[in-house]
């Protein structure tokens, strides 16, 4: 059975302006190979609400899984759960449970659950609540959309409480070998290799180093007996690494 | 007059099996910054000639310029001249400028000018060359499309080419203020801030450092002097950062 699909959209301007580095990508890209889902494309779009469903609807549609992350916070920048109620065509207003787990959070901190932390239990209608262990305010998913929160630690504490819940597929597999060669030395082989073995995916990623170039080769594939055939070819026609 | 536009497409099944991190996006988003260029949106496709056309079409149609990053090495995986020629409908093969930088180049080093380094040199009809300090293949502009390499050198030393040819726009300014009180608690008074000044865009930024929770608020603009206005407003009602 093939592996299912997977496409993040990352919704913030700061992404987009330089200001700040999204890690959240690369995080869920390791986490969703080892799961066995293939992400298939990721978006990033600004604090916008036309932007953010245009987006969300290509994604949904044409992949299993959409994670987003970004614009779930209590202020007015902050219209992630709005666009998404918009692109499912729901309601959207302050849900009870999500608000009890907040106001016992708040009265155990100590701080005024105010009409800005209040926004964080606005959740679409019909969507499912995901688990917050870091700062509380929940995720959710609704349809085949996982809406998680932009601050990495965060982020990656809800994508460990929705991905067990996600049916993953044969794990993912990849082996690689680098060789102190530039690429131009190795396509022909590694091209050759690479038609011989049609169900392997073979990639080349040059790097320089010491002003010396090198190539790191990548075999990947979901089954294990093909993939360490490949490398093994790929051994002897490049030699273990030095 | 408004600011140009630009998207990213970054090429790669190396970004999104979570192999390699993507850092030349965080590079040009800054750059664009500086140079008064707005990024509107990001893509990363896997290295898939269809996948890579949509992407592209969407975004050449949409914005002023796309950069791409990624696929233009020597081998099998390396399809983006390929697929951008598709897009653009016209033919493809190696031309005489780019094969003879390269042919120099590979005398020089002393290493063989072999047929996949020759690929290299394939460039679609009616491109430009984007000059490339560090490594020579070049990259090219067709179009409102800027196709550059991966490799984060190569690809920042090829941005440094391309930028100053662009037309700019007035830089976009930024202030922030880091305040030592959790999102929640600002959000009231910095939304009412935000009202105040629609042309001007405020965001904020929650993080948590040592188990305590602070916000970054962040306030863009292209006229300089609403900016400081703001700012003055901004530090008048949550103070200096301590």
């Amino acid at each position: 059975m093939a592996n299912p699909t997977a496409a993040m959209l990352v919704i913030g301007d700061e992404i987009l302006s330089g200001r700040t580095r999204d890690t959240n990508t690369h995080h869920l890209a390791g986490e969703l190979t080892r799961h066995g889902i293939r992400l298939m494309e990721v978006r990033v779009v600004a604090d916008d609400q036309p932007a953010i469903i245009a987006a969300l609807d290509a994604l949904r549609s044409r992949w299993d899984h959409v994670f987003t992350s970004g614009g779930i916070g209590p202020t007015h920048d902050d219209i992630t759960a709005d666009a998404v109620a918009a692109a499912f065509g729901v309601a959207i207003g302050v849900r009870d449970d999500a608000r009890a787990l907040l106001a016992a959070h708040y009265e155990r901190s100590g701080l005024e659950f105010n009409t800005a932390r209040q926004r964080m239990a606005r959740i679409p209608d019909g969507a499912a609540l995901i688990d917050n262990p870091i700062s509380i305010a929940p995720g959710f998913t609704i349809g085949n959309v996982h809406v998680m929160a932009g601050v990495p630690t965060v982020f990656e504490a809800m994508v460990a409480s929705v991905l067990p819940t996600l049916t993953g597929g044969a794990p993912l597999l990849s082996q690689s070998l680098q060789v102190n060669r530039g690429e131009g030395e190795v396509a022909e082989p590694f091209g050759a290799l690479a038609a011989e073995f049609p169900d392997l995916s073979m990639g080349s990623y040059p790097f320089i180093r010491n002003g010396a170039h090198g190539t790191n080769l990548v075999i990947r594939g979901t089954d294990g007996a093909q993939v360490d055939a490949a490398m093994q070819r790929l051994v002897a026609l490049f030699g273990r690494p030095q």
